[in-house]
């Protein structure tokens, strides 16, 4: 199997996606993208024991610390990322030291955030090892944790030095995190790209038995699409936002039932639905996604716990703008767009039919 | 007295820097920088008495809310950030929030690392209150909080939207604080600009006076000289590093005797002397800088706490790029430069020679 490598196009900020098998271990060379011998890995108690002596491998003649977090959304806090921060200082880390995340989306968001702030940003480089990290969270920058009043309401922009996604780590990814990391592969169909629904409707079976080629496709497509919405837009101004597409919802689930609870993906993957509802789209265009993302095994109901919590927890999502809560809709399935002219009639209509 | 108003030219961040007396109360209008409604006004239990009340005054139609926090360097930390962090949460601040910073260098540094990590950035504009933050600190960016290994650790580049300097609020700082000021207006003068140096040579004791005219003048000249530095170089790859002459000693003496014992401009006086012996210019020079130091009534001897421990803190500090300890160095007077050169034996002899 070949190894794919594309680009994120932001100037002077660009940076290689590399994605491919067997790139852990001796695989592939990191040490062109140090700045300098220190390198601190930011890892967690269920990844480490796994990928970290094949991640050594790739940072060849660099001075190696590393820091185990507990494994699991409720540690993605300020908290954690002061202990990363305390590591940093204790290796008395220079600014021409690298933080490279070695996990998911959590260790990312957290590695990365510490990477942003510790001497006003040091460099920083991901080896994402969830779908979820590798198609979504390890591309575009985005960094930060959790705040009691909302999913990551504390964070920076803060851009990676490379992307290293090594396919095998998938291998032992437990099912329900691999079935929620597809809720973000559909999602790219579902907001720019018909065809690669399609696509994913026709390979739904053999990606679910994670089929490397498959796998491969399935990753790439997605990350063309992020890398090119994010050059497009960094810091989120306008067109970003449409990756926020079923997030709106989700975040509140998430918020509602408690980080952790329900994984990330399965909460997008009930908001997609839940946004396609309140879509002016044809019923047939709402059934097909719904029935792509059962076929992922992924739910499609949100939790019973009222529509009013659910609101409420919408209205400190960050994605309020002056009260007014943004939602990204479809005029047809891959043609998303943001909107803030929903009535609460509409929604409450959308949250009541849903369920919950 | 007229308003001067000077550019920082960053672009598409560029921004303004209005200089004059009376700003506060009715003299400025502040709304034109304000994305939204929405503004946090950061400030301490020192200055939110006397000031907070005339800047609601510049912000007509906003929706302001504030938060005063204990005033010392002490506080300068993580922890004071969450809780200004907590403040956005509760009045439920979207992303076209204003973070306004009333106060000193400190209330500055925590709001606007606070406003740069909220939603991963939201709008900041810095209403500086003490000479220091007037000349140097609100000026370019920095922001960020202290470490228990090390002053300003952990922090951001973000810009803020407008910088208003009411010399008025001179009025109301002791007078350690601001001659704590004066040495970062000297440190201009030392670096880049001896014509200033001499400038400040014959104007010392009615700066000292605080004669509004001499004030003015002195604060435009340094914001002028800062702006133009960070505009060259905005993230400190190189040129902006200058700006930190003497502070690699006078952080290091901030460090060891405790923050808050030492203020930051008097060990900046201190270090830049040490810097001064450090450098290869003439014993005449020398003593240029240090007499206009001891005119301001600045210290220019380190605290007697011996040299090995300022030397520990130093390796440390940010500034020290894998191990090795920058320092700013001069030329001459007015003609300053980085060097990564200096022999531990040079250093030393320098360090027991101050007596430290």
């Amino acid at each position: 199997m070949s190894t794919e490598t594309l680009t994120v196009a932001l100037g002077a900020r660009s940076y290689p996606i590399v994605i491919g098998g067997g790139l852990l271990g001796c695989g592939f060379d990191l040490s062109e993208y140090l700045p300098g011998p220190d390198c601190l890995v930011v890892t967690n108690e269920t990844v480490g024991p796994l990928y970290l002596e094949q991640l050594r491998a790739c940072l060849k003649g660099a001075r190696i610390e590393s820091i185990e977090l507990p494994d699991g959304e409720q540690y993605k806090t300020v908290a954690t990322v002061e202990a990363v921060l305390d590591s940093l200082v204790a290796m008395r880390a220079g600014r021409d030291t690298t933080v490279v995340a070695l996990g998911g989306g959590v260790v990312g968001d957290i590695a990365g955030f510490a990477a942003s702030c510790y001497m006003r940003g040091v460099s920083f480089v991901q080896v994402p090892t969830t779908l979820l990290a590798q198609v979504d969270s390890s591309v575009g920058g985005k960094t930060g944790v959790n705040h009691a009043g909302g999913k990551n309401l504390v964070g920076a922009f803060h851009q990676p030095r490379v992307v290293l996604i090594d396919t095998d780590t998938l291998s032992t990814l437990p099912d329900r995190e691999f079935r929620a990391g597809i809720a973000e592969v559909i999602k790219y169909g579902a907001i720019v790209d018909v065809d690669f629904l399609a696509w994913l409707e026709g390979n739904m079976a053999r990606l679910l038995a994670r089929d490397a080629a498959v796998l491969v496709t399935a990753i790439r497509k997605s990350c063309e699409t992020k890398a090119t919405v994010v050059a497009e837009d960094e810091l989120e101004a306008g067109r970003r936002a449409l990756l926020n597409f079923g997030h709106t919802f989700g975040h509140a689930i998430e918020n509602v039932v408690g980080y952790g609870e329900w994984l990330h993906g399965e909460a997008v993957a009930t908001g997609m639905v839940m946004a396609a509802e309140l879509s002016d789209i044809d019923d047939a265009s709402r059934q097909r996604l719904r029935t792509l993302i059962e076929a992922a095994g992924l739910p499609v109901v949100p939790p019973a716990v009222g529509a009013v919590k659910l609101r409420d927890a919408m209205q400190t999502d960050k994605k309020a703008k002056s009260g007014r809560i943004r939602f990204v809709l479809l005029h047809a399935l891959g043609d998303a767009f943001v909107s803030a002219d929903v009535s609460d009639a509409a929604l409450d209509e959308v949250l009541r039919a849903a369920g919950s």
